[in-house]
């Protein structure tokens, strides 16, 4: 997607630890026109799913969630980040471990909110490891239901995340793939749509 | 708001402590289409002030804010929590205590996404206390920007909070007003739209 490799470009920072700051549109600041054209293009991608619910992980693949979910008609759930790996009856969950923080913690979604006949679409801002998008889709998966697909707005090509989640068959569709982070340049690999 | 009124009564649980539960169409599962009828309210509300831009605090008020900022035309903030009080010259920041985690927390945001001349609609989900949009409204006059009113989603009329914001002068636009919350009811008082 042209258009956010452009707005990484002149608006991204790049900080130490191949850390890319797109708080100015993506995440903390949310550029709605931005994320509805993104929901588009994923619309467009997984033309062929039908798609019942778009879900996500708190906080910020929030709003990325609901615009997306507003161009599919559909709703949008996320799911719940604790520290606490408790087992509640009333939810799904996984452990996800997060490296930045380099802790585990665990990611919930109600019951209620997903059925076995639900058809998602996870999305997410980046992905990197791919810790927190293969929870997801356990819990879709621990639900009986399918991960139609995964929409992602910037991934990290030089970390493994993307092609672990390929290699389980699941169809990834970012909108900007990097190749190379650092202050002094960013690198562009093909995107998916 | 009657929809709004209604989908609660029907759609909503109370738990111990006075708290509702609306989990299936408000937080956690977001049902786009009313959040989008809620966002026109608030342009009408505040139809005499030129909003430019939309903030709340994550999570539970992302998809609302971005929904709201998609009706006015105009960008969506949101203001991270953290549990460390360190100030950082980058951002304008406030410290929140939170009944129901008995802890203060501090609510934080970019000073490069908040500028003086911004006007600046606040949202969330619930306002019970009012602790978390004050010290939203502390960030907003704190960057020398105008908070140009308050949209709630679920004002708890029994407790505090709106009192005290509207007390200090706030123009706040709660879309259903609950006087009395228990298993056997929900009393509703008269909402502000």
């Amino acid at each position: 997607m042209r258009e956010l490799e452009e707005r990484i470009l002149h608006e991204g920072s790049v900080r130490p630890g191949e850390i890319l700051l797109v708080d100015g549109f993506i995440n903390q600041c949310i550029d709605v026109d931005l994320m509805e054209k993104m929901g588009q293009v994923w619309k467009n991608y997984f033309a062929d799913q039908k798609i019942t619910k778009v879900m996500t992980v708190e906080a910020s693949g929030i709003a990325i969630a609901a615009l997306a979910a507003k161009e599919l008609g559909v709703t949008a759930v996320f799911a719940k980040k604790t520290e606490t790996q408790k087992i509640h009856d009333d939810r799904y969950q996984a452990q996800v471990y997060s490296y930045t923080k380099q802790k585990e913690y665990t990611i919930a979604v109600s019951k209620r909110l997903i059925k076995p006949d639900d058809v998602v679409l996870l999305v997410d801002d980046f992905l990197a490891n791919g810790c927190a998008m293969l929870g997801l889709c356990e819990i879709v998966e621990g639900a009986g239901a399918k991960v139609a697909g995964i929409g992602i707005a910037i991934e990290k090509n030089f970390q493994k995340g993307g092609a672990m989640l390929r290699d389980k068959g699941y169809d990834v569709c970012s909108l900007a793939r990097i190749d190379k982070l650092s202050p002094e340049e960013i690198v562009f690999g093909k995107a998916d749509a």
